[in-house]
């Protein structure tokens, strides 16, 4: 008789956004002629820049052509791109490091998803509250946590991201082997600095832990004193693997690409204490279990690097920016108190009159008809918050901060 | 300190393709007037075929327009392919699936790796010999093996596939919960027939054993007894799954998509007996880890159901079936004997006077200038074989047969 995975058993419905859904369906039914606007997807809305179709139009045809297709290519992505990528995301940044260290893939949520293999099942893993839901189901599934009781997993360390602490989690106080940051934060909006970030390289150098470091929102980044990359943080190679993706970079959640950066100074260890080169363990996981990114997905992304590419995204980016302002300058209007929106596409603001999450979601639906994301929906930290995001055009945007203005909650 | 997977300690280095990389480039320098044809590539030479190419142009564009871009899709594919790919591929054939049934992905290698997730670690593991190494090789990373000893994993249960059984796997003596089974098979070109499948669905119903159908080389079955599908074996739903790829079917190597059949009527057990269904497991498996296939790459996938499409792709399949058959001439002109070939891409033949793989890989390139695969990196039961592929271009498959048909070893 074959036995599952029962750890998988351990995993609680995901209902956040059926739940949404089904609220959203039942109110039009109800108001026939109201026109909702959905601020609560985490998806783009704006197309691929024509940089970026000209370099897909162009790769389809090389491989509509013998001497130019492209069969299996390295699993660990063409040089063309890893080169691209090092270029303009490390060494212009004055960030020593190789394109052997650079992985590109089809996401930052399989990167995320799959990086946690190459652990131990015993290690102690640590996860700010709220929190983006893979990295906490990833490990569940893995066997690193208990059972599921009273809104929370058994054996994984929660770090809360609160009003108090600016929405940046503290040390932990127990022992800590893996921790997952985001940042800027989905869903908080929050934005580590500098020194921020340096606490926890410090931290974990001294601890032998490995920080992964997920930076999916990092082109919206606007304030000086937040890097860009944790390697701006010396020492952050021996302790941190970094996650980046086009996906909210250049529109492509749609046309799947990422990297991962596995820097060859970050020594793991095995049970007698010696050290092993995790991007090695990486290269093996990949090679075993990846055939790499579509040839013309590759080409589309080296096309971001371009200047046209680059010029053409930032105007995109430059749009979703907007939104959140126009979102925030509105929430201000209403008397609403908001967080985030500065450095990333959400906005995190806080209930009024310590009302629930759900309650605010019902409020804003029927008041205002503008759907977003109640923040208890993320982890438990996460209520009393509702999450707004700014990838909406920018005139449903606008549309739906006139009507939150003049609202009173 | 944080420990690592020690499971990852126990893979081997994989030495065979760049082993046979280091002899090639050595004999190549000793003869730089010399021209190598290599037969030992798994990869396609042919481009991608018009309408496919079309697909993606037009899917290209799509992206570029506001009223046409798509974000996120459904992780397990869009509706537009899985409907395509079950009413080819299996309602033409009067197999009653549906499509919910059907997960589109990236790529049957990333698939059959990540597949035994869904299983416990105790889980007993069955394989062929000679085998793909990814099926080991994600079961060592698993845990589900002993150590490395003497060419072989402790804790599997490995199936002979000699002459003496055709290439075709015995049925198990001993607890087997789960077996990967190739057919068409790499490296062997073995195809198993309606009644030999239906002893392994018997057996595995009979046991609550899983099957894992890896289907990759469908495309190249020519005989009636060879089944395209597990699921034309009767019961086959709730003992299979089945992986399918566009790789070598419509020359998508480059391009990645797959997929993988997991019927609702299969069920798993928890250790108290209670059944789950693995189609729910693989879902929120996908769901959680994975972001879907690039929409432009799911509509080039669409376009090879069409008529159009079809009348391309089979053209090019028909190439590569005639460079089997061309191989398999040469090799029965110069007096050896070769298995495979005609109902997949893969011709496997005995070493003559009993000499080992790697002898007949030296002697090969030294007389004819030909590349091929030493069998025995397929593992133990490979040892006095040898692969050679029909995946090069007519004109060079042509050339090589020239070579090898005048040959005394």
């Amino acid at each position: 008789m074959i036995l599952l995975n029962e750890n998988y058993l351990k995993l609680p419905g995901s209902y956040l956004f059926s739940t949404i859904a089904k609220k959203v369906a039942a109110y039009q039914q109800e108001h026939p002629n109201e026109d909702i606007i959905r601020l609560g997807i985490g998806d783009v809305s704006r197309p691929l820049v024509p940089a970026v179709v000209e370099a897909l139009h162009k790769a389809s045809d090389e491989m509509g052509r013998a001497e130019t297709f492209r069969g299996y290519g390295p699993e660990q992505g063409y040089a063309f791109l890893r080169e691209a990528i090092l270029k303009h995301d490390y060494l212009d940044r004055n960030i020593a490091l190789e394109a052997d260290e650079i992985f590109v893939s089809d996401g930052a949520k399989s990167d995320v998803a799959n990086f946690q293999e190459l652990f131990d099942v015993s290690c102690k893993v640590a996860l700010q509250d709220p929190v983006y839901p893979v990295y906490l189901d990833t490990n569940v599934m893995a066997g690193r946590t208990g059972n599921f009781e009273n809104g929370r997993f058994g054996g994984i360390v929660y770090l809360p991201c609160t009003e108090e602490n600016g929405f940046i989690p503290d040390l932990p106080r127990e022992r800590v082997d893996l921790v997952y940051l985001c940042s800027p934060n989905n869903p908080t909006g929050a934005a580590m600095t500098r020194s921020e970030l340096k606490k926890w390289v410090d931290w974990a150098a001294q601890h032998n832990s490995v920080i992964l470091y997920d930076s999916a929102y990092e082109a919206f980044i606007t304030q000086p004193d937040v890097p860009h990359s944790i390697y701006e943080i010396p020492g952050a190679q021996k302790v941190a693997v970094e996650f980046r993706s086009f996906s909210k970079t250049a529109g492509f959640t749609g046309t799947r690409c990422a990297y991962t950066v596995v820097p060859k100074a970050l020594q793991v260890y095995d049970r007698a204490g010696k050290p092993h080169a995790l991007n090695a363990l990486w290269l093996r996981r990949q090679t075993t279990k990846f055939n790499g990114v579509p040839y013309i997905v590759q080409r589309a992304a080296q096309a971001v690097f371009t200047p046209m590419g680059q010029a053409q995204i930032r105007s995109v980016i430059e749009v979703y920016q907007k939104n959140a302002q126009v979102i925030l300058q509105a929430l201000q209007a209403a008397g609403l108190q908001a967080f985030g929106g500065v450095n990333a596409p959400y906005i995190w603001l806080k209930t009024p009159n310590g009302i629930d999450s759900w309650t605010f979601f019902d409020r804003l639906l029927s008041k205002a008809r503008v759907v977003g994301t109640p923040g208890v929906g993320f982890g438990a930290c996460g209520e009393g918050y509702f999450r707004l995001t700014a990838f909406n055009t920018p005139e449903l945007t606008q549309a739906a901060a006139s009507r939150i203005a003049h609202l009173t909650f």
